[in-house]
């Protein structure tokens, strides 16, 4: 059995033989949302009834969970690492038969870690074998821009684009303008461009832009019902702009399809239009990961 | 007498022969403080005894009680514009001898508006005539970049750099690991200036390096109380390395005394050392108004 085991939901899924999925669930039971840490009370209700149908394979979760704020920390491994890196360094849950896949960190000029996403991307590299030498994208509260080299993740970098627009559209006066339900909107999607548009054009980067989504509105420029999907283009052509400003293209894009299509819209506007997008990658990675660390 | 009335705060000035200030008063009236919107009660506890000194000059206001939000609408003044230019479109408030200086809009490639920050900057032109034809700065929640012309204001930017930083320390995942109460410490200079350093050196600006006030303290390499020293580092200098991407110059700061002397050591830092910190110009740039307006 597999969990991916975020900050805000945690999802099960019973493998039967090859990883095949046999029974999928989940709930609410994100490291946040459990105040009282009860994560022994939330495993065994996700896993109530699963045998270990794959025999000798661990029990194996991924995420969060793993953080200084999860059940059991699993320590950060360095760079280059791959499947065979992150299976040797399972870290056991005490009084349960559940391992834990560690984070990723990366030290040098540019810090930065994940947890998670590490999993996804052995997932869909089972998937595509040929994103071996890629650069992949998952787009996300923190999305990451991946370089993979010989089947293992060489470097990466983290956007808080997912994160920024929620705290800006709940907590900022960008918010203040738009309608209640706005900004998730298909009708937005002209909106979403120009914003894409004006990221891409911007010599100064998102800096100079951030506050046109208010401005815009106020001198008559942009309905106010459509000023979230115009900032959402800002950060997300932003964060393109940014990331694609190393040279190189990515390949893929992996995690939600509707997130992800959003990402392949932007992208395509901006000339890169043959990305493929590979959904749900969390099982299949646990899957190949639980592999390498049975006996 | 003359007031200074934003989203947070309400300052009162009464003002004798030549614009000296002879009292001067300040509540937590602003705007957003006053939800029953009885501006009156707090225009009338704020000017209590004051007669008008002035004579014939109009009881004057300036900031966001001119705003859609506010008191009385004061709509927005096109560019380019100066003291003449506000005091022409002052918007009375009707049962009160109160008139509000409005805003100024900027329509074109980069729409932007601004309430209150054309007052400070007649009362700024007022105190140093030099500043007619300068790029001057006003840091603050929303950050103004404002390009004078033969006195004139001709061009602005906006940034969101006090806002986003508020935003990020209070609601996203970067303010979790900072101990409360830091962020301001003077201790914490040198994570500021790595922050600073950070976003000069950034080729992709801003959005790739937000992460690192986190993923820095993760992989021990930043102390967590200095994070958001480091996050307010970060901020104000992309805001620095945008607005002096134009080729331009900031002659003067103009605003809180605190918050200029942070932008003027960032500058600094940065190669501009030789900028002028004037502050509480509010005052001195309505009586300039009142006194185009009295007949």
């Amino acid at each position: 059995m597999a969990l991916d085991w975020g900050s805000s939901s945690l999802r099960g899924y019973l493998l039967g033989e090859g990883g095949r999925i046999l029974e999928r669930r989940a709930e609410p039971s994100g490291i946040l949302q459990l105040p009282e840490r009860d994560f022994r009370g939330a495993f065994e209700r996700i896993t109530a009834g699963w045998s270990n149908e794959s025999g000798s394979l661990p029990a194996i979760a991924s995420g969060m969970i793993g953080s200084a704020q999860g059940w059991v920390e699993a320590p950060y491994v360095g760079l280059p690492a791959g499947a065979e890196q992150l299976a040797r360094q399972l870290a056991p849950v005490p009084g349960t038969h559940l391992r834990i896949v560690p984070g990723l960190a990366q030290r040098g000029a540019a810090h930065d870690v994940m947890r998670g996403e590490e999993t996804q991307i052995v997932g869909a590299l089972a998937a595509e074998p040929a994103l071996a030498d890629a650069l992949v994208v998952l787009p996300g509260t923190h999305s990451k821009w991946v370089r993979l080299e010989d089947g293992r993740i060489r470097e990466f970098t983290t956007y808080m684009t997912g994160e920024l627009f929620a705290v800006l559209r709940t907590h900022s006066i960008l918010g203040r303008l738009a309608p209640a339900g706005s900004g998730d909107s298909a009708s937005g999607g002209a909106a979403f461009a120009r914003g894409v548009a004006a990221a891409q054009r911007s010599a100064g980067g998102l800096a100079p832009l951030l506050f046109s989504a208010r401005a815009s509105v106020l001198v008559g420029d942009l309905p106010a019902a459509a000023s979230l999907d115009y900032l959402s283009g800002l950060l997300i052509g932003d964060e393109l702009r940014a990331g694609l400003a190393t040279g190189r293209r990515p390949a893929a894009l992996i995690g939600d399809p509707a997130l992800c299509a959003r990402y392949a819209a932007a992208l395509e506007q901006v000339g890169v239009d043959d990305i493929s997008i590979l959904a749900d990658a969390a099982p299949a990675g646990l899957w190949v990961i639980a592999q390498y660390a049975s006996p």
